[in-house]
């Protein structure tokens, strides 16, 4: 309030009132929120693209977004079958053309059979189409060797995001010290960061191992958690794999033992999966933590709570702009699940068309159907190509001198690590800037590539890296991570 | 905590031990929100529906869900235009098919050419395309007779919900007698009071005016105002033009009135316009509160902070599923412009598609296209039907003993007064239950009609309403509007 009245009185001598809503008056929570993978460097990146359109001259004729999972924006096509359906279902007149495949019409049909009015345009219940939660049920026994799916326990999201922060909010409570905390890795996903500041929680952060591939180590989570135990309470652990943007790939002895510290320490599980269908390295597999967790048997597969998130926006289908996404619930208790259905019903329902392409992705062409064919063979030069990328990107990074770069083992991006000079860090603190960030905005201007400095995500006190995604064309990559090398080399050298 | 210690003894007890997350240990905010339009009256009519599959025998056969206004779930066809515009982005296979007309296609590419990669797959920019906020923002100059507006003032939103949200968390600071005052209509659209509640604002009630049509009383507005001063900071004033659940259309004098007080009381005013398309009654017009600020010249004009709230969700379309929307802002401080611009980054971007469909509403087909005259007999049959359905559901109320129903001036519901009779109040105070969700309890069992309890909105004390929209086909709106009245006399005799 008191600063608010400054402004007030300053207003006043002006002859001008102050806005009733200033950067001083407003949510202080909201103030606190960051969000680097759309941070200040990408609306760099955008004025310099309105630049280039105007005709300025720069050292590049393009900017080059490697700053954000967004396949289709790096050239990608969306796969066929999943295109072909919700154009039916969007336009229903379609369904007597004979430019559509049989199996396609009866996805469409079947899908507009399960909507209000039999339309994309009414709202769904708010925990998504029950159809649409049983398909989903089934991909995820399918997925986990038949351990069984409740629908019942599926939700459907506005995108993962969506769902992620729904179940944060539940666990937020308590005041000063009982505050809640909630475990989340370094380097992570700014959106943990992000919502845990909006809600007032404490963010507890627990690293990965960069000398071991960015490994997550029990031993690790004993100490957050120790540490973090004298503040706040914390109540749960967060775990993206594969992970973002660190690109490993759990191993399910891994799991295991995350499992069962977190029934020891009674936390309560976030298992971010929105990578599972990305994983390239050879040796890797994805192991879903319900899967695990249900295997383990008593008293961890009947007891320990858990929600896995998945999305329509990444693996092969990169369909981000619709917004599709799913929560499972494991173990949560049955009035905190209705809490949950209260809280989503508030916003009415996710998205129509992303629950429909959600759909799809669950439950894609049979062998049988006429789609099928194709359908397989994109998907799978998709996959392949993300393969190639992910190798192609440890590669060259790694033959770069002051780079260093662990293997992409799934996910879309490289983390690598960079060296740089004393006198570059003491440049950037002159100019009140992260040295990561001074780096990404120097290689910004005079590449066009656009990349987001680790200290966006977290990282070890003297460490600096970069969050680049493997998406561009693998020629286009390859090209990308050359300047990428040189420009480093170069801007070494300057500050040498 | 001493509550979950309880839970925890207990569980030991019993062998087992408590959840993590309890209703006792979970989010206090959350667990107060409700949201009666989807609340317990709607999970009731959803085991209705189920069990009249299951072939339960029922006094009734169908389930008729006038509880929220979702027009194409009550059978209202989509607009042709806007589905063939949608089909051609979704696929873009499409455009060399000659069962399309030719602004259609034009209309598709032009989006296209606007989205990352060509495709509504991409993300977009977080405060959504900016093709589409240039045409939003044309849309608006258009409707307010030229007076500007600025795109850059305009972001697009998940359902205009989700914009309600994000505005509100802006506002919400301080804490016990400082904390934030939001002034909102009782009743009211639920979103706000289960906002406030999860946000931990104070909800500051002004009663509109039933005896005079659910009139806005300025002096009302002093009167909440003044009160909650003693315990807040109310900081905020939404309105809801025209009126949800109340269906009144504001005067211009009004709307001045509304204005002056905001400015002279320093609130930031929210106008929720969402039904601004949905205007029926003769001598009524819809007056956007921006037109009405700009014209009032200085000091308002160019001071008062406003945000307006537009949906493709209602008006003519409906299009509920696809949750587009849009927030355009007046004189807000630049640097809260920018905090809120991040704080919609963390969560990406609007679905593309309902940003596809939100230019089309914004843009519709002009004289000279092709589909101007199919768009524009599609536009007026569904407004002149919404307009009759208006019209018929006063009369048939207000002819009903114990009903009385203001005029339906806009939006798409009514909010009639019913008498209850003092033993059914009684009886259901005996139930727990609210005494109009006893008798919307009960009405649904009798009868398959699914209506909100006027509890759920807000409403003068020992006065109870219902809210029912006006959407059900014309027909089968007249034997529900007798059936409901019919009901009515029963019950009233049942409890005299």
């Amino acid at each position: 309030m008191a600063s608010s009245t400054g402004d007030q009185s300053q207003a006043v001598r002006n002859g001008l009132r102050t806005k009733v809503l200033t950067l001083h008056s407003m949510n202080p929570r909201v103030r606190r929120v960051e969000y680097a993978v759309r941070g200040p460097i990408v609306q760099r990146a955008l004025e310099l693209e309105q630049e280039l359109r105007q005709g300025v001259k720069k050292p590049f004729t393009e900017v080059i977004r490697a700053n954000i999972g967004d396949a289709q924006a790096m050239g990608q096509r969306p796969i066929t079958f999943l295109r072909q359906v919700l154009a039916l279902c969007v336009n229903p007149d379609l369904l007597t053309s004979p430019s559509f495949p049989d199996d396609a019409k009866k996805r469409a049909e079947r899908i507009l059979q399960a909507c209000g009015g039999h339309s994309l345009g009414a709202y769904s219940v708010s925990s998504g189409i029950q159809l649409i939660r049983e398909d989903v049920a089934q991909y995820i026994e399918r997925r986990d060797g038949g351990i069984p799916a409740d629908p019942n326990n599926v939700f459907l999201s506005t995108g993962a995001s969506d769902a992620i922060v729904t179940v944060l909010k539940l666990l937020v409570a308590g005041e000063g010290h009982t505050r809640t905390g909630v475990l989340i890795p370094i380097p992570q996903y700014p959106l943990y960061s992000a919502t845990l500041a909006e809600l007032g929680a404490v963010q507890v952060d627990y690293y990965l191992d960069e000398e071991r591939a960015w490994a997550l180590d029990v031993s690790e989570l004993h100490r957050a958690l120790c540490q973090a135990r004298g503040h706040c309470h914390p109540r749960a652990l967060c775990v993206i794999n594969p992970g973002n943007p660190t690109g490993q790939v759990q191993t399910r002895e891994c799991i295991e033992a995350v499992i069962r510290f977190a029934f020891e320490e009674r936390l309560f599980l976030l298992a971010d999966e929105v990578y599972q269908d990305n994983v390239y390295a050879a040796g890797s597999q994805f192991h879903s933590f319900k899967k695990v967790l249900m295997e383990m048997g008593p008293p961890y597969a009947g007891q320990q709570e858990l929600a896995s998130f998945h999305s329509t926006s990444k693996g092969y289908m990169g369909e981000c702009g619709f917004r599709g996404g799913y929560v499972e619930v494991v173990n949560m208790d049955a009035a905190v699940q209705q809490q949950m259905l209260k809280l989503m019903s508030v916003r009415l329902c996710p998205p129509v068309p992303g629950q429909a392409l959600l759909d799809l992705v669950v439950s894609p062409p049979a062998p049988t159907d006429p789609s099928f064919a194709q359908f397989q063979a994109e998907r799978q030069a998709v996959l392949a190509e993300l393969a190639a990328k992910a190798k192609l990107t440890e590669q060259v990074f790694n033959e770069a001198p002051g780079i260093s770069c662990n293997p992409v083992q799934g996910a879309m991006y490289s983390f690598p690590r960079v060296q740089l000079p004393p006198r570059a860090v003491e440049r950037a603190q002159e100019l009140g800037l992260a040295p990561d960030m001074f780096f990404c905005l120097r290689l910004l201007e005079e590449t066009g590539i656009c990349v987001v400095p680790g200290s966006g995500f977290g990282q070890r006190e003297g460490t600096y890296h970069f969050r680049m995604t493997i998406l561009p064309p693998l020629e286009k990559l390859r090209l990308l991570l050359e300047k990428l090398s040189r420009f480093h080399a170069k801007f070494t050298l300057e500050y040498s």
